[in-house]
């Protein structure tokens, strides 16, 4: 009986260290001044699907600004990345001063301009940007103790700063219809990370990091593409974790 | 020469006719005052993968009020339906008024509280409510010529009022933690609906009245499950369009 015990035991503790937890970064709700909204759903039900369990976190700060995505223009409103993320959380979203990287396997950012405006101000500042620190340090945390890390978007942008010498995709570097920010390839490499075209179906792994890309959005592709593209960088980066 | 040309646009108007044109009604955008995200990323992804082609469109008025979706409270903050709605729809939605039936082959109205608030009057009324005059016009309109309509989570409750005796789903009319919402279902009967109890991943079709419902997150399931039972939704709207 001591021997059953013991054995329900182990395959407990096995299916405990099978669940894998992933911490997902989120900075506001709308493509122009938060988080890419289907980007992050794809992330969500990809990682509930694989069986992830998921904790969402976003800082507790006021948007750089808040945009009519009527209109594509700022308004004079002001909104909280934290409150506005919660929407796409639906209520279940923590300050990411909260983030304690020791509960977590991995680390997953989606997309969506409040990367470049919130968690950076590489929409305002271009080339010559920072990372907001909390976030930098995060990064640097889950890289520093071998923990993954998965980018889509304009989220490498992070990496590329935060990771000296990374490898990337953010898709295409020959700007076109389908590829209208292909500049920010070359903007990549001009900060000395090694840049990988790849398409919306497909992610870069750079297994010395343990960093996973994939363009998502940045390609001017059908939803259910970039739906796929996230699964894939979902299914890479569990395997890495 | 004149043969082939005749049989090319045959093939063209052939294949124009086998690519569906979908209304898809947003109210704005956060489960607790607007549309459901990931009911409405779902419904976007199913309909592109089948080939679908969508448009989007919420009415251009304030929303009921406006939720701190970390609180779930009511803020003072004043927001628009439509403008809010074009964060889910990355800038690209119309205006309620312009939506011209004859240019649509279905309707698709996915859930969240917005359907209660700014849709209907359901969430402050009950089964006293009265569905929002230009929504219930729409959803006559479509039913009237035979184009069928697609509904999940709580949205079922505007057919319940334009379509009377309609059979619907909203999940299962047992409270438990899985099925918090379950009193909807007795709600619906009272009103003179035929309720069919169905699970997260399963649709029910009303034949006769071209009406495909799913219960999405009326169901406290995993996400992916709500992607799926509204890829059913989807697919089974598609077969009747």
């Amino acid at each position: 009986m001591k021997e059953i015990g013991r054995r329900i035991q182990n395959i407990a503790l096995l299916q405990g260290a099978m669940v894998k937890c992933i911490a997902v970064v989120l900075s506001g709700c709308g493509v122009y001044d938060g988080t890419e909204i289907h980007e992050a759903s794809a992330v969500l039900v990809h990682l509930s699907r694989a069986g992830a369990k998921v904790q969402m976190f976003a800082p507790n700060v006021d948007q750089m600004h808040v945009v009519n995505h009527c209109e594509g223009k700022p308004t004079a409103e002001k909104r909280n990345v934290l409150q506005e993320s919660a929407r796409i959380a639906r209520g279940d979203v923590s300050d990411l001063t909260k983030l304690d990287i020791t509960a977590f396997d991995a680390l997953v950012i989606p997309g969506g301009f409040g990367v470049a405006k919130n968690l950076s101000d590489w929409a305002v500042k271009g080339k010559e940007y920072t990372v907001q620190p909390q976030v930098e340090e995060l990064i640097k945390g889950f890289h520093g103790v071998g923990k993954p890390l998965a980018m889509c978007c304009i989220s490498p942008v992070l990496a590329a700063r935060a990771l000296p010498g990374c490898e990337i995709t953010v898709g295409q570097d020959k700007e076109c219809e389908r590829w209208p920010y292909a500049q920010t390839a070359t903007a990549m490499t001009e900060l000395g990370c090694k840049h990988v075209n790849k398409n919306v179906g497909e992610v870069h792994i750079d297994v010395k990091n343990k960093l996973v890309t994939t363009s998502a959005f940045m390609c001017n592709a059908p939803i259910h593409e970039v739906f796929d593209g996230v699964g894939v960088m979902v299914t890479e980066l569990l395997k890495l974790a």
